[in-house]
């Protein structure tokens, strides 16, 4: 039975990096909330799981994935059940364990790209808050994107189990979910923040080659020229805001 | 061989929910950095690990748990670690990805409270941010404290397996490291927003049982009443500052 992903419609957002996965793996799911209404899809299906109080153990927000009786919410969590069924995470608990905490860094970052732009509200306009937008981007901009990045480089550095391989891998010598999400946050950093992310990416080279290897992927560079790749827009946890851009 | 916990050692912060576990299931463990340096404990024993570049799966920051020659890093992922070693998870897959799942939700409302008193960047002071500070905290308190406990509360409320049992547990029939950490977060809650914290958990009677079932815990009121146990203060993540607090 396929996979069902429930996430916003209209946005990458935090379902891309499961998205992601499961099309690397040429795995059979359904985009539920994009679907007809009609066929018992649509936003309704996502808002039941939401809602319905029959639910015994409901997701506190999308994206979540619907497994036959299971129900996964979180997108790290979501990607920690996926790998090993997706052949995307390694065999042993202490690599699914490092994967799953590579990922958990990961979304802490998103967390933080989100925070940029909604640094009061998410109930909030990003006109309402645009003040201390441009002040919270200074300290990501400074600070914390090249801390992120930099531990990213690291792990990619230290990784003596692909050590002398060409391509660079943060979990042992094969593809894992981590650097699936690793290509959407270069992605994402470089449609948000073109000239912050560009000048800090210049200082991990093994990023940008992680970045390339799976834009290269065969099955992922099929999704991401298909119509089932979203754009990039100003609803979604990336924005091109030039302001915040420095 | 005893856990090392490693974490700031002057504050509860996400070190804390790790603390918890720990000392609910009388696990032998060292608080690393609130040793003594001169028997390679204290700071400079946890900042090894953040620093030297011979460790090759480094945490991105604090907590982490060294458990032989195991490293893990991220509050979420050391008690999915230690989840089943320690009793306070459940047997089966679903079990412990579901209490993961309510960890993780967690830890979202721990890095909420923790920016809305630093809204603007960790770096800087909260004098610094007080007049955006106090701007997040309305919506804080008025839309996401309410809509996270209300989740928690349809979790205990739907939990079937505990049907009819005297105390709400949020998996299964049994103590888990997610009622812990309920415990803490109603704790560190009010402590810092006695006001609004008071008024919202007035409609979430099954987390206040939670939160006084774990503290009559009898190892956890051991510890409570312990010098392990620090004191709330306003170096970490749960402050009391009271005009934010409406």
């Amino acid at each position: 039975m396929a996979y069902q992903l429930h996430y916003w419609p209209t946005i990458q957002g935090r379902g891309e990096f499961v998205r992601l996965a499961l099309e690397a793996a040429g795995a059979a799911y359904v985009d539920v909330a994009r679907g007809d209404e009609h066929r018992g899809q649509g936003m309704p299906a996502m808002a039941r799981y939401l809602d319905d109080p029959s639910v015994a153990r409901p997701p506190f927000a999308c994206p979540f994935l619907v497994d036959g009786r299971r129900v996964i919410g979180q997108s790290a969590a979501i990607l920690l059940y996926l790998g090993p069924r997706l052949g995307l995470a390694g065999k042993s608990e202490a690599d699914r364990l490092w994967t799953h905490q590579i990922q958990l860094t990961i979304a802490d970052l998103v967390a933080e790209v989100h925070d940029m732009h909604h640094p009061i509200a998410s109930s909030l306009y990003y006109e309402q808050q645009k003040h201390e937008a441009a002040r919270r981007s200074v300290d990501f901009r400074t600070t914390r994107l090249p801390k992120f990045l930099a531990w990213f480089e690291a792990v990619l550095q230290r990784n003596r189990r692909n050590a002398g391989r060409g391509m660079p891998r943060l979990v042992g010598s094969r593809l894992s979910y981590a650097d699936l999400s690793l290509f959407q946050l270069v992605e994402g950093l470089r449609y948000a923040l073109p000239k912050a992310a560009g000048k800090a990416l210049r200082k991990t080279p093994r990023i940008i080659q992680v970045r390339d290897g799976v834009a290269a992927h065969e099955r992922v560079a099929a999704y991401l020229a298909s119509d089932r790749r979203l754009p990039f827009n100003e609803e979604g946890i990336f924005r091109h805001y030039p302001e915040l851009d420095g």
